[in-house]
């Protein structure tokens, strides 16, 4: 997987680097009145009902804007305002859950696990048998703050055992990591574009039961994130309520093919693993540490201790990998220095392997002969 | 000016025909969190504001989504909810002002002058004289809906003489019809990427004074809205608060470089309006018969009475035009029957000449061989 010498990698958790196919999709301009590009909006919201298992019982809305706006449009419009939401919390995305609840006035309850480890199921049902006031309980399913991959089929079980909804921010998984809403029961799951289907940023989606959408008419604090009405204009008209970024959805379209062509959610997966591990290996051999333990360990993003080392210097060390054409991604930690690698993207091992010369190089530049992190 | 064979024209206001370079631009993935595309996002704002003469007193904020979303993040961040917003309503936009401020249960009041008149500034002053409890006036700029062009400048000096402050929907005029921040002043003015800079689809951006800005912390109903948070952060970090449209935002800087090199607002006021004329002048020789007088009519979109004639098909006409390789734009009126065609876009009076042709094609399948509306 090549791009042009001039573009380097984005081994960052979306934007990412995408194939020069999706973005020769952007080569035409759509009428969004027209149906045409309502063809390409129905059939991608099929298609990424397909990935969830959740044709019949579910339904997609595209939202447009990025991954934030399509969690707030989910939140608003879905959560019945009388009602708690116990927020599972552990980083920075599972407290911006939190900052929207409270910027809509909605109660919230926090459990919150620390940047390293995933929520106990068993905790969560504790929580939920002693207050009868949740009604909803949210969860990041990759918190790409840390790469850590959190327990969403364990955590789903406990909350439909419990008789409570789930939403899930599947913002940087869905694609790469199984969801079957048959069997892991979910009100809504969020995603968006520029993720593991590989596409451009500009618009995001849920996918939310349909009895729940049905009843949700009116309920959002926000006209233009009222995912009820983006859905019954949809349903109306074949278009979305306001501008679509038509451009991006052809772009997405082309993604999705090129992840049948791969082999669906499976081969990406096994991919976006092989890139992980050459990564965290290598990494590894040079002596860095990764913030998780193995199990907790995504495919999708890696955090990595900074060296303690005195010459160490991540502005340095993120223009040296720059030079080399790799762009890597600024911790999202708030206690240790840190820095993370993506794996996905269209991006496989050889990419990853020159990726870790450069890394070499970079650390002989500097004169970092040792990148253990302090103590 | 010609696009590919298979690609309509698209005579509609927005997303439009952009040029075949700026989607050139989009063939290349950047880092959100880079120095290179923070400085595509500091130029953009820069020039924007520029366009406006509004640097200094004024700051350019981008926001993810369609037109509508920063219009809402414009009305939700600016307003004080403890003042009424007096909206100058005369078409579909105007009332989705109406809708927003109802949907963010903001005090507002309508004066309304129906589909084809715009506003008299002596009926707004008299109106804010009469109620010293509205601070805010919102006005369309062009309102897109009947191809209205609302007397902004006057209505700017009749607001700033009684002291309240006026928003500007411009979303369909700026960039096309020239604006000047010092000379006619506003709170802010709201446009977006795929109108008359003739960008692609993906975000909007509001023109506000800083003062204001820097007073609406925390007041926006929306977190993904909130345009003083996106300000900070942006002045912060040089990064938009949440992913950025990446490709949208290239395509952008392109369409800027193109803007200038057509010789700015004048030379684009200038091709549009003899777009403009040539569309109109074409049409009212077939006897079609423009919803607005002459001194009404706006270079962004013009709205036609249908045919009374009983062969005469809105579906069949748009599928007749489209296959000779124009895509025109339904009505949006609520009383008559009409469609609308936009003179904004990569296109000029050549262009112009062919869909005449084609109308006629059009009008000779259908047989229609009298074009005048009901009386
Ligand atoms: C888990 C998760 N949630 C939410 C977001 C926010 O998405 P956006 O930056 O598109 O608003 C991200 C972005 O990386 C994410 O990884
Ligand atoms: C004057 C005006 N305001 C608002 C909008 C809404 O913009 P969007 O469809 O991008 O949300 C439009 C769209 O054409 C418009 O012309």
């Amino acid at each position: 997987m090549k791009t042009h010498r001039s573009d380097p990698f984005l081994l960052t958790p979306g934007p990412l680097t995408t194939s020069a196919t999706v973005k020769a999709a952007m080569q035409r301009d759509w009428g969004s009145w027209d149906d045409e590009f309502n063809a390409m909006t129905a059939e991608m919201c099929r298609r990424l009902l397909g990935h969830a298992n959740a044709t019949g019982s579910h339904v997609c809305v595209p939202i447009q804007g990025s991954g934030t706006f399509a969690v707030e449009a989910a939140l608003g419009s879905l959560i019945d305002p009388a009602l708690t939401t116990l927020v599972l919390v552990n980083g920075a995305y599972g407290k911006r859950l939190v900052s929207l609840l409270e910027r809509m006035r909605r109660p919230y309850e926090v459990l919150d696990t620390g940047d390293a480890a995933p929520p106990s199921p068993a905790t969560v049902t504790e929580r939920l048998q002693a207050d009868p006031s949740i009604g909803y309980v949210a969860l990041i399913h990759c918190e790409t703050s840390s790469g850590i991959l959190n327990p969403l089929e364990a955590i789903a079980e406990e909350v439909a055992a419990q008789e409570r909804e789930l939403i899930v921010d599947s913002m940087s998984a869905f694609g790469g990591l199984p969801v079957d809403a048959q069997r892991t029961p979910f009100l809504a799951l969020i995603s968006s574009a520029n993720k593991c289907f590989e596409g451009v940023p500009g618009f995001g989606f849920v996918i939310v039961r349909r009895d729940a959408l049905e009843a949700a008419e009116g309920r959002c604090h926000s006209l233009s994130l009222d995912l009820h009405d983006q859905w019954r204009y949809l349903q109306r008209t074949g278009q979305w309520r306001y501008t679509p970024p038509t451009h991006v959805v052809a772009a997405f379209l082309q993604a999705l093919d090129e992840h049948d062509a791969e082999g669906g959610v499976k081969a990406r997966l096994a991919r976006y693993t092989r890139n992980r591990e050459c990564l965290v290996t290598g990494m590894r051999r040079r002596g860095f540490i990764t913030l998780l333990e193995d199990r907790w360990l995504s495919p999708i993003i890696t955090t990595f201790l900074s060296p303690a080392h005195s010459a160490f210097d991540f502005a340095r060390f993120y223009a040296e990998l720059k030079a080399s054409g790799f762009i890597i991604y600024p911790g999202k930690l708030t206690e240790m220095e840190s820095f993370r690698i993506g794996s996905i993207g269209h991006l496989d091992v050889a990419v990853m392997e020159r990726l870790l010369n450069a890394v070499d190089e970079a650390l002989a530049a500097m004169g970092v002969d040792d990148c253990r992190p302090a103590a």
